[in-house]
Formats: C-alpha cells, sequence, structure tokens
C-alpha cells in the first residue's frame, strides 16, 4: 500500500479542535484497514501570522505542494483584524488556492434529512436538496490586476478591483461542471451578469461554445445571478449543478448552503487540473463554515464538516470510493441517532461536544 | 397648485399593462385633491429598440432629464436576446441611472403581514419584516473602465470589467444611508468583501470615517458580503438599513425582496444628489420585479409593485407623506380584504387580474 500524504492546516479559531478529530478518524482508517495516511501540519491564517509574520510560510507552502491532498480548517478572527492587508488570515487561503492553481471549487449544498426542520425555509423546500456549486477559484476579481488604492490629483482617493476571464479559465471550470453533472442529474446552470458585466457576457459564450462541442447530452442553463439568488431562495431543489465564477460563488454557495439549515455540515473541494503524465491532481478540502472565534477552545465546535470535506478528499484524490460513502453514512447515522452539536440542536436530540460528536462518529464507521 | 411632472416609461413585457394601473391613480389624484401631475410618456428598452434602435432616444433621456419624476416599469425579454450588447434593453435603465447620476438606490424589503405565508421563509422570520437596502448605483463594476472583450496573441481572449469607487461616492451613498437610518432604527449595517477586494477595504474604511464625523449617534456594523447574504436567508430582522455597492446590492436586494414573498409587490426609488440652490433632486421610481415576458398581455400582473413604487414617489419627490401613506395603506388595504393575482394567490382569496387590482386600490383610496 502505498502512502498517502496529507497535509493539515487547522488555522485558526475552532480550527484546531475539528482538526484533532478528524485525526483520530484518520488514526482509526491506517489502524484498522491499513490505509497508508501519513499526517503533516502546518500552519496557515492567524496562526502562522503570529508565528512567522504572513498568513503562510514559504515552507509551508512548499509541504502543501507535495502532499497528495491539503486539509484546511479555517482561517480569521478579530485578534487580526487590523493586520496588513498582504498579511491578513485570508491571504493564506488565497496563496494556496492560487499557488496550487485550484481553479475548481465543488460546494455541494446538501440538505441531511434530520436537518431539514433546522433551515430557516420551509422544510418541503428543503427535505432531499442535494446541489453541486461548482465555482471558478483562481481567477475573477479575486486576482485581477490593477487591484489598488490610490491617490487622485483632487486629494480623494480610488478603489481599484478587476474582474478578469480568459477563455481557457472558463473552458476548464465548465468541463468539470459538466462531467460532474453526468454523475449526477445531468443538469447544468450557468450563472452570470451577462446584462450588466462583459465577462459575464464572455463566460455565456464560453459555457454554451463548450458544452454544444463536448456535452450537449447534458442539459445547459443559463440564469442572472441575481435571479438566481433569488430562485435558490424560491425554489432550490430545481437546481442539480450551478457553475459561475469566484465572486457570484462566493455568494451564491453561501445562500445555498445557508438554505440547508446544515451550514456546519457543509464540506468543500477545491480542486487543480489532472497531471497528465501521473494522473493526480492537486486537491486541497475545507469545510464551508468559518473559523467561529466566539465559540473557539470550549470544545463545542460542530466537526462534521470537517469530517465530510475528509470524505470529499477521500472520494476525489484517492479515488476510495467505498470508504468516502462508509464515512458520509456514518455522519447520517450519528444525525439519526440524535447526535448534535450546539449549532445543529433540537429538541429531543442528546447534546454532545466536537469530541463527542468525533467519538460518535468513530463508533458509527 | 405647481404642476408635477411625471414621465413615464412603461417599457416592455408587464410594463404597459401595470403602468395602466398606474395611470388610473394618477388621474384619480388630480381629479379629487387637485394633486397638478402631467403625465409625459416615453420608451425605454426592448420597446425603445424596435421604434428606435437604441435601448432609449436622446429625445426620451431628454424628457427624462426635464422631468420631476421618472417611473419606470421594466425592461427586457427574450425577443431582444440577440441584439447587440451596447442596444441591449438594459442600456436604457443604466443610461437613465448614470445620465441623471441616480446613486442612491433604496431597496424596502417589507413582508405584508397578508402575504408573510407566501414566503418561502418560516413564516415567523419574515412576519414584520422591515429592511431599507440602500444600493450604490451609479459606480462599481457596472461603470467602470477598461470593460471589454480582448483578443490576445495566444488566440485565447479575455474579459474584463473594472469595479472602481472614488472617495466622494461613498461618502454620498453612506450618508444617504445614515440619513434614512435616523428616520428608522437607526442602524446601519455596511455590506463589502474587504477581505477579497480594495474597493471592499476602501468602502469599510470611508463608511466608517463618514459615521465617526458625521453620523456617529447611528449604530454601524459591517458585515462580509457572502456572510450578508446568509444572515438575510437566516434570520433577515436583525436588520435595518443595509448599505452597499452597486453589484452586491444587486445580489442581496433580490434575495432580501424573494425572502419577503411578495416579490411583485416591492417598489425602489432611485435619487440623485439635492441641488444645492432648488432643492430638487432627480428621482427614477421602479418595481424591483422584471417585465415577465411570459405572462405579458394577458391581463394578469400584479401592479402592486409599480403603485407602490409611486407611493415612493409621493413621499422622496414631492413630499406628500400624508399621500403617500395614504397608498400604501390602500395596497394593504385591498391584501387584507383578500384581493391576490395570480402571482400571490392562496386558498380563500378573491383572484382578480391586473385592472382588478388597480381598480381595487382606487376604491380603497
Ligand atoms: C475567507 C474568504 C477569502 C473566502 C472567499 O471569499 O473565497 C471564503 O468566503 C470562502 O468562500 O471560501
Ligand atoms: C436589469 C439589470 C441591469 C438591473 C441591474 O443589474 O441593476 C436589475 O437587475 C436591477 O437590479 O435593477
Amino acid at each position: 500500500m502505498s502512502q498517502r500524504k496529507l497535509f493539515l492546516l487547522p488555522g485558526d479559531g475552532i480550527g484546531p479542535e475539528i482538526t484533532a478529530e478528524l485525526e483520530k478518524i484518520i488514526a482509526f482508517m491506517n489502524e484498522k484497514a491499513d490505509a497508508g495516511f501519513t499526517v503533516e501540519k502546518g500552519l496557515v491564517g492567524g496562526s502562522a501570522y503570529d508565528a512567522h509574520g504572513v498568513a503562510i510560510s514559504d515552507d509551508d507552502m512548499a509541504r502543501a505542494m507535495a502532499a497528495d491532498a491539503v486539509i484546511l480548517a479555517a482561517v480569521g478572527g478579530p485578534k487580526w483584524d487590523n493586520v496588513p492587508y498582504e498579511v491578513r488570515p485570508e491571504a493564506g487561503l488565497l496563496r494556496l488556492r492560487k499557488d496550487m492553481q485550484l481553479f475548481a471549487n465543488l460546494r455541494p449544498a446538501i440538505c441531511y434529512s434530520a436537518l431539514a426542520a433546522s433551515s430557516s425555509l420551509k422544510p418541503e423546500l428543503v427535505e432531499g436538496l442535494d446541489i453541486l456549486i461548482v465555482r471558478e477559484l483562481t481567477g475573477g476579481v479575486y486576482f485581477g490586476e490593477p487591484k489598488e488604492i490610490i491617490d487622485l490629483d483632487n486629494g480623494q482617493q480610488r478603489a481599484i478591483d478587476t474582474q478578469v476571464y480568459d477563455t481557457y479559465e472558463i473552458e476548464r471550470i465548465a468541463s468539470v461542471a459538466f462531467e460532474l453533472a453526468r454523475t449526477r442529474d445531468n443538469r447544468v446552470c450557468s450563472m452570470e451578469k451577462r446584462n450588466v458585466m462583459k465577462s459575464g457576457l464572455f463566460w455565456n459564450q464560453v459555457v454554451t461554445r463548450v458544452h454544444d462541442e463536448k456535452f450537449s447530452d447534458v442539459k445547459l442553463s443559463h440564469m442572472l445571478a441575481d435571479a438566481g439568488g433569488m430562485q435558490l431562495v424560491r425554489a432550490p431543489k430545481q437546481f442539480d449543478v450551478i457553475v459561475t465564477d469566484n465572486l457570484f460563488g462566493d455568494m451564491l454557495s453561501d445562500v445555498a448552503a445557508m438554505l440547508t439549515g446544515s451550514l456546519g455540515m457543509l464540506p468543500s473541494a477545491s480542486l487543480g487540473a489532472e497531471d497528465s503524465e501521473t494522473g493526480k491532481r492537486k486537491a486541497m478540502y475545507e469545510p464551508v463554515h468559518g473559523s467561529a472565534p466566539d465559540i473557539a477552545g470550549k470544545g463545542i465546535a460542530n466537526p462534521l464538516a470537517m469530517i465530510a470535506s475528509f470524505a470529499m478528499c477521500l472520494r476525489y484524490s484517492f479515488n476510495m470510493i467505498a470508504e468516502a460513502e462508509a464515512l458520509e453514512a456514518a455522519i447520517a447515522d450519528v444525525l439519526e441517532e440524535g447526535y448534535r452539536t450546539g449549532d445543529i440542536m433540537a429538541e429531543g436530540c442528546k447534546k454532545v461536544g466536537t469530541a463527542g460528536m468525533g467519538d460518535a462518529v468513530l463508533a458509527a464507521l
């Protein structure tokens, strides 16, 4: 059994606590199933800033590049609100995405039936919800230049950000969306603002061409991003796969995540291109939730999104489909059995802390 | 009584039908209360393109500039999906906003109690909801240059949009938000992506400075725009006034509108700066909903958002507060009485068409 190199980045806030639960699962899989995971750990975000004065050190960046998969918990917190822009916690996350060229961000918005009642939407609208948002992650306004604040002659200042998309960037993310749709309900809805943005118009054209040339078996529709936000709130089950740019993806995936009532539960995967020789791809896995500084260190954070992110890692980085499904089933089981951390607590359920939840998943495995 | 010059732009789709109902109300106010409204009408969007080959003619643009208030119904439809980008229907709307310098877009998201049940959110989360979104409307990525699609040397193409904000643009929209907050619950939440965008960082700084210098009595908070979208879905009643940029405002106000279950009901006002000599400001009023081409011409569209937009016009352009309140009360009354167009139909209610609804409001007045 070859070694599987995992690089864990616990980050800030509740990150270390939920990472500890994941480590239990990894150890269990090594012991019981000889899975051959090796684990290294590094620093990112505020914790890296405190140690090294940067949001991720070159050394940790190199280790991330060398790993088979990176698993990051969460970054940020009020402690670092006033550090310089270049070294703010998020800069570590953005450098990982950019340097590893993780252009495809997969954000499933699924509603665990045990949690449908905790959605702010009416349960019948979200019960059984299973959407996949495919967000472009290395382009757009996140990285385009110029990106600056300048002094004008008239004594005023001007802030500029630039949304940039090249043909290949849209082609590759569209292809990922179409390929994934084929493994699901075979429908893709592309969202942009073509009525206002030239990049939206271009996005629409390239996605349509990629569809017509290579994926005409997949059903493609288009929606303006603002209407898309509305439709997510009105009738989320109408969607299968949604493909959209970096900034719209940020907004829309957060709205979609909140709909499920399972925000503390949702994983994500950020994937690079497949190496044509080795067939391997760089990848990073993260929970969708943040670092929750208000509850950090109390042992009450929900580790399930972190564990579900590892299930995505098993699937996409190691092709361990059976193991991924077993882990996802274990998560669904503990919910059915009534285990709840504080964030998803409901009447009649068993309240547990971070470690209690991790142990419950281990037991279910 | 001085003349009050209204310029109506029915636009496309259901626009002409709902405008006809508004005209009844205006005629009524002229007859019964000697309100002195004069009405001119023009073309915008697809209807202007069909007549003149542009999304708004210079002539109609001049009449808009000369009016005391412009009232626009809706633009767009599949018929014009393939007209050149420069003359697409939305270009008429954008030109009106830009040339009239309507930088402050006010989008109330209120939930009529008679309609709380039709929200996709649980009724207790939206009952009594009353948020005001103040969206910057003449800057940001909507108008920044460069905005283009270019050919690269490598055979690829590149699309570029530019988000630009100068100090004064943020100062004036922040001031509007703070002033309006003082007439409400005195709280403003500013939303941007300062963790990713320089314009977000700058927005945050300028809003904070304007607050500290001139509006320190108002409670100011900041939220990342993606978290803001989530919070709107989770617990919308936590907000009073939200101030945000053009693109985030587009997304967030649509999500907020959908929450209310009253999308077909919501008005908006777009205001320019006050003229320091005359005290007058340019203004345009529009329903938040679109042109609904699928139901156009059938006499079933809901005219209430258009009528509610006129109530905003009475308030903001003519300071006719009592009349605005009477009109808003008439809308709430017809809903309480059970009148419903198809879009908001519920069991046990009286289904009416566009004209039936307009007549019901007239009767309630
Ligand atoms: C933390 C932040 C930089 C990040 C983003 O904006 O992409 C986050 O919101 C996300 O969605 O992963
Ligand atoms: C029609 C379109 C150009 C417009 C916008 O994006 O501003 C609309 O969505 C709105 O919100 O008024």
